[in-house]
């Protein structure tokens, strides 16, 4: 351990590098609700894209496992470490190198933080359009979990907003992937492979994302039904209406209740139209014309109230903000209620119906509560799951699983598997395809360093 | 070759199988320029999944190329046959298995063509968006080599618009990957590695595209620039306008000549402003509302103006259809007069004026003829190539794509590197990179029978 840590120091000079009792706790795991805390051996926080190719090299000659780490925001634990590895914190790594008004990308390094980035883009009309609830999270935190958020439904997730990666192979090469281009058909997109691999495959070292045009006019109305069911059954509609909203969003009535009381937010709903209101649509629409965004909205009232709902509420600007932050903010709200688990399962959006059925009926067979949100318009919903009794909790989400993946869904939309969901990930997924991922990952890794355990990796 | 042949007919059927001189000419190659045509020993013409997968089996085991094809439209050779090998052509695998409106995908056969699954989707006004400029194209084809086209400038390419696979391996597994969502975070993303492989690591046989919905109006505007510079220039602009073009095309002078002469295209452009113009801009706008495209065509000419052009014309819709098909038949155009070779190197857009400088200068170097056109948008240019002696266009290809790489771009865009451009490849790629290529490709396909020859592999 002495040797090894000296040579860390050596890299990334000693004021950057942790062994020991010195480790401090943050580097202990993310937000995930399973799963316990663990001490790494090491903690290092390298300044530079060589410094962490040196780490890595270092990692593979000497077998010790290594956790990447962004903000330390995840929900699946993918940033646990290993208790006799190390965490790689991008905590130093955190620059806009370059915010490129002519191709409409900027570059900048893993660490940097989706707030940060939002504020520089502003300032020339421009924007990173994935927003995941948590802006303290970081860009490569974007890239190891694919991270999706409200505003896919317009703009897709993060693998459709990186055009490029510079990165560091687990066997110390430094690579470059993809450019400041849309189109490339030169080898594999190894930029894609990399995106979701939650730190198994290489460390992104510098990433080129994608700016759109940041459109003046955007208004958010929101629109009660009587049931679930008419919600689910909207969505598609407005999807197909031209509209392109940006912002299509369910949240059940338990969820509302909780996350209005806790940001004390009022939306002006009379007392019977929400006592009479099982669910909530919450539509976003923007456009860079103020009188065409009007001419919008009034489209959208007449199609909701066609759709089933019984009113349509353009919200105001300081109501409208505070009910998407509330919104985003869903997760603590759910853990401050006790929840035991928060998962992302992803549907097909016509199979949002069956879905939620299929969960409320596995929740009953449980004993279990079973409430939620989700990014309607991409079939992506967030149960917050109540179940002390961590037997029948591992059944319920076997169950809800086994239910999204029969109905063409998958298990994460946007959280990724990490260390939480990787029993039922290995239970439930065709052994083809995971054997197949392995040799993938023997390619990037063979000496297994990075993030073993997480996915499908061994857990010792 | 009995014994096999024996084994593949019972696979397929004996009427759906050829060897030797029964080999039709058909299979052959694609359209590249260059290399020379090769008669495989075996074709074989499956039906379903299933018997892609024996047949993959049966390759592995016995250790024979297998070449995929599907409209052999390509340009860069991917289809070209080993001389010991099979071809498995998907001309039977050619359904339209489902057009979802719920969830705006269709799933198809790889066989399917543009064209065919273009009429379908119309039926219920969405449409797969991907547009290479040859309609008889096959999905399939478009999963091999990522194909890119006018529209990928608002809809993206090929990869941003297929949602999962089903997929044979080469060990003779099928496996599924993705599905109808835009969202997921569940292990590696296999789509988007089989997507642009050129059928080195795994045949697609089931394809999930992504629709959009059609918009009933659009208009084309054709801008003269006295300048190729200035139509350069121009184009960022045009991109950062908000106006969301879905066609953005440069052409020079001499290909514009060449190609409304083709055509017998005449355009209405008074001949003093034809030969005051040293390039053009196409721009596609498109729109739900007859009204607001009309407020956006006056925007655009506004905008074209300051920009440096001499005019915009509104081109009235025969003569639209005819000029954007007319463009996307510019390489029979260049065929047909004489062109060596047709490259399609893609770079970040703001570096097309010093790209297009470098390869004149490389051009006039080797003394050679370069003219083109381009997804402009995209900074993806299409350069026909006039040359005769090999060595001396081999030394012009190897300038034109390493400046495209200095500058940040790609040897290919959309067409792919397949047998065509391989030298090039292997000569100016990263080592690093080819090599952890190489890993995955063997990850895939342990026994090399993949399109063996074609990005890196072995030339047997």
């Amino acid at each position: 351990m002495g040797d090894v840590a000296q040579r860390l120091a050596d890299i990334v000079g000693t004021d950057n590098m942790a062994s020991g009792d010195a480790v401090g706790d943050d580097y202990t795991g993310d937000e995930a609700l399973v799963g316990e805390r663990i001490k790494p051996r090491y903690v290092v926080k390298p300044a530079t894209a060589e410094e962490v190719a040196a780490i890595l090299r270092l990692a593979t000659e000497e077998r010790i496992p290594v956790t990447a780490r962004g903000s330390g925001t995840g929900l699946s634990g993918a940033v646990r470490p290993h208790p006799d590895g190390m965490v790689v914190s991008f905590e130093r790594m955190n620059a806009i190198l370059d915010i490129d008004t002519t191709n409409h990308v900027a570059v900048v390094q893993p660490g940097v933080t989706l707030s940060e980035l939002d504020a520089k883009t502003a300032e020339v009309g421009l924007g990173y359009t994935v927003y995941p609830g948590e802006m303290s999270a970081s860009v490569g935190g974007n890239v190891g979990t694919n991270a999706g958020g409200m505003r896919a439904v317009k703009y897709g997730v993060t693998r459709n907003n990186i055009l490029g990666l510079q990165a560091a192979l687990p066997t110390g090469e430094l690579i470059r992937t993809g450019g400041r281009t849309v189109k490339t058909s030169t080898g594999y997109d190894l930029t894609q492979l990399v995106i979701g691999s939650e730190g198994t495959l290489a460390l992104a070292t510098e990433i080129i994302v994608k700016l759109h045009p940041r459109l003046p006019h955007n208004t958010t109305v929101l629109a009660p039904f009587p049931t679930l069911n008419a919600v689910m059954h909207a969505v598609p509609r407005i999807v197909s209406s031209g509209l392109a909203p940006h912002i299509l969003e369910y949240i059940d009535a338990l969820t509302m209740a909780a996350i209005t009381h806790t940001a004390e937010l009022s939306l002006g709903i009379p007392d019977d139209v929400r006592e009479a209101s099982q669910a909530y649509l919450v539509v976003g629409l923007e456009n860079r014309d103020a009188d065409r965004l009007d001419g919008d909205v009034a489209v959208l009232g007449d199609l909701l109230t066609d759709l089933g709902a019984s009113d349509a509420y353009v919200l105001e600007g300081t109501s409208a903000r505070k009910l998407i932050e509330a919104r985003e903010k869903a997760f603590w709200t759910a853990k401050a209620a006790g929840a035991d688990e928060i998962i992302d399962v992803v549907v097909p959006r016509s199979a949002l119906p069956d879905f939620l059925t299929e969960a409320q009926a596995a929740a009953a067979r449980t004993e279990s509560g079973v409430v939620g949100c989700g990014h309607a318009g991409d079939g992506n919903v967030h149960l917050a799951v109540f179940q002390k009794d961590e037997g029948k909790r591992d059944r319920l989400l076997h169950e809800i699983f086994a239910a999204a993946m029969e109905l063409g869904g998958a298990i994460s939309g946007e959280h990724g598997i990490g260390h939480a969901k990787k029993t039922h990930f290995l239970r439930l997924e065709d052994p083809a395809k995971i054997e197949l991922m392995s040799r993938v990952k023997r390619a990037f890794d063979p000496a297994g360093i990075l993030n073993p355990g997480v996915l499908f990796g061994r857990e010792d």
